[in-house]
Formats: structure tokens, sequence, C-alpha cells
């Protein structure tokens, strides 16, 4: 870039940002509600993913990876550090750092684990249904350890506490519809 | 919104969305310092919370979760996905991802737990003190899951290392008064 | 300030805070990837730092905190809540909540530990290389917990599964690389 960025550039930049983010934060949410669409959204239709013992295209990783979500009872994909870095016009590097806690009724360890991983990806802005959009365009996930999470350990929740629902009856989709 | 945005209106759109985050921090700060007037201000007047088996409005929360923290020694609510979405004018759905660490001096499992939890807060922007202010109009705490924080695997802060204080005396309080 | 903020400074002050959570995030990629020149960088010249036992300048934060980094197989920085609020022009005080997890080959509990921590900072503006530039001028770690990561629940990494370098060699540098 020729010279000190303009008032505008600096907006587009922080606009961009912030749109890259929200689809990393979308994601999340998706696998955690199992909203096969709402994931779908997050890369652009010819992505690819790399994910543990997973590689392929976006539609093979859909295909993959819901079935895996179905057997726990619950996911949780916490996400902090999202780090952004823009390159040629319309690509960006971003590494975002989580810890994804999974839960299921059977007893298996393996499917009672904790994890900490980064998302690296790399983005793109391409048109999608006629609009520029910021997705995903190819992932590659790094597992930095897992641990089990013992039943042992386990503090249930009470009757009368409110618990997520993974699908459209959690209480996300209800204040969703209620901002109108 | 009839066409694009201009760029005035996305500005205000990142300024929004930063001014909620904002609010979505200064809660966990109030509440981990134990600053009740911080906590108070993160939230409309009329506000109404729903927190494990507690609900009811905002004086009423103030009331309730002020003498539980006391009962701790400490707490950190470290929160990750801060995902906000705008609907209407002056509303927002917004999802947060956090893990909440409490530790006691008393042996009891329920005083030393470890919850994975979402805030689902609608904000509103409403007039306070003669100035526009988003702040929490509802909010609905979910928790997915609790373990318990065995003391069996704590590691001892060595007496040389600095730890947080639950008053004006934490460092946080210092390095704000000094930059005026 | 006098009178409300005008659209220039709105804009200024979500770019300035975007530099500083840049910075708050290029801190963790730099002790976990062992990138001793990416930490250096985010301190100004004259910092200091306050982290465990260990006080000093920046240069001897350097000396001190890379051969302990090297004493671990890895180490993961997660942060979330990052509160950084604006005091006299060129000076902020930001608040960075974090777990960091250590790992090493050996068996002492003191070289597997995990820990919540907060960075306290006093970031501030000031001309580095000819272009202002927000950095840490002060930072205390504050301890909150630490806890053992217990050997007997570690899940072990599948051998076709993508790990973390701590050099040149992990693929957030690949992904950088590739975007020009």
């Amino acid at each position: 870039m020729a010279g000190p960025p303009t008032r505008t550039e600096r907006l587009e930049r922080l606009a961009d940002r912030q749109e890259i983010e929200d689809v990393v934060l979308r994601y999340c949410r998706g696998v955690d509600r199992m909203d096969r669409e709402l994931v779908r959204r997050c890369y652009h239709a010819d992505a690819t993913d790399e994910h543990g013992s997973f590689r392929g295209s976006v539609a093979e990783f859909l295909d993959w990876v819901f079935p895996l979500l179905a057997k726990y009872t619950s996911t949780f994909h916490l996400v902090g550090n999202v780090l952004v870095e823009f390159g040629e016009p319309g690509l960006a590097a971003v590494e975002t750092y989580g810890i994804a806690f999974h839960r299921s009724e059977r007893e298996a360890p393996h499917l009672n684990l904790i994890s900490g991983f980064r998302y690296v990806d790399r983005f793109e802005r391409r048109p999608v249904d006629g609009r520029p959009q910021w997705r995903i365009a190819t992932r590659t996930t790094v597992v930095e350890w897992s641990r089990v999470d013992e039943r042992a350990g386990w503090w249930p929740t009470p009757e009368d506490v409110r618990t997520g629902r993974r699908d459209r009856s959690d209480v996300v989709y209800e204040v969703l519809r209620r901002i109108g």
C-alpha cells in the first residue's frame, strides 16, 4: 500500500476484521447448536478443512462432523484469541485459540474430552450470492492438548437451572427472534 | 434497511458493537472485584436476570449474587465468544461464552466449582443519564457443564507472586488511576 | 474532552482499541511459538514487566522467560476478556483475562501447570521507528489460581493429527506467507 491508509481504508479494515471474527464465532454456535446450515455458511463452497484425522472439502467435512457431534450430549467451543492479519486484497490469515468441551452419556473417555486447539484459517473475500463476503477458504485445526473430562468430577446441573439445547429451542434463537 | 449501509452507519455499527462488548467485560470485572456499582451499571434499571435458580429484577439479582460471591475467596469469569447481532434499531441479541472459576476456603465441593456457561442477552440502547447507552435489558444464563475444582490438584501461589484482590486495592484500579 | 467525540475521533478510538488487542494477541503467539522478536515488539524499549516472582525490564524479562519456556514441551496462552480503557491522550489501561497451559516431558508438577491469570497493562502510544505505536509500557501479571495438569488425565494426540510447533514450521507461519 502506498502511503498511510485513508480514513475510509481504516474503517474498511475494522469492518473486515469484525466480519471475520463473526464468522469464527458463528462456526462455534453452529457446531454447538448442531445448526448445519450455519456452519456451512462459514466456508466458501470450494473450501477445505483439516480437522484431526479428517481432511477434505467443506461438504465432506459437514458429512463427517455432524454424525460425530451426534455422539455427544453436548459440545462447547469457547474461543479466545482471534488474531487477524491482512495480506493481498481480499486475503487474511486468522489464528483462533479455543478450548472444546465434549460430553456424552457413554463412559468412553474419548467421548468425554477437553481439547485445546487452534484454528489456523485462510480467509478470502469473494462474492457469495452477489455480495463480497469474508469466509473460510482453508482451515487447519491444530490440537495443542487433550484431557479426559472424568465423570468423577462432574457436578450435576440442578433441575431448575437452564441448560443448552442443540436445536432451535435453545434460548439464543428465542432472543434473536425477538429483536426483529 | 434500504440499500447498503453508508460509511457513517458502518462506523456506528462498529462503535455499538464495541460498547456492547465492553459492558459484557465490565460485568465480569464487577463480579470478580466485587464492585457492585460496576455490575449495576451493566443493566438498565428495569432489566431482568435469570441466573441458575435465580430469576428476578436487576435489583433483586444484586441482592442475591453479592452475598453469594462473599462465600468464595475468589471468582474468575473468563469470557471468549461475544457474538453480537443487531435487529430493530436499538436492539441487539448478544451471546457470550465463558468459564467461571469459583474457589473458597471451605472444602464443600459446591463452593469450588468450574462452570462453562453462556450469557444470552437482549441489549437495548436507551437514554441513561441523558445519553443513549447500550445495556442489558434481559439476561439468561445457560449452564453448559460444571465440574468440581478438586483441592488435591490446586497448586499454591508462591508468597512473592501477585494475586487478585476483591476490592479497590487490586492492581487494575491502580493502573486506571494513573492514566488520568 | 469537550463535547461529544467527532466521527473521526470515534474511528480513531476503534482503531486504537484494535491495535492494542492485536498486541495482546501477538504476545501470546510469540510466547507459544517461542518467537522472541515478536514478544519484544509488544513492549516499548523502556517497558517493565512483573511476572510471577520476576520483576524487571523488558530485556531482562526476555532473558528470564525464554529459558523457562524451553523447559516445557508446549505452552498455550488462551486469552478472553481484553478490556481497554483510555485516559489522557496516548494512555490506556488494559486488563486481559487468560488461562495458560504448560506441559513438559518431565513428571514434575510445577512443569505441568494450568494457571488462570490477568495481565494488567499500561499501554502508551509513542513513536517507534518513526511511527506512533501502542505498546506495553508496564505489565503486571496477576495469578488467580493454578492447578496441576495431571498426566493421568492426558489423552494422547493421535499420530495423524496436526500438533503445534514452537518455531517457524508451525502452520500459522505457512498461512501467513501465503497471503502475501
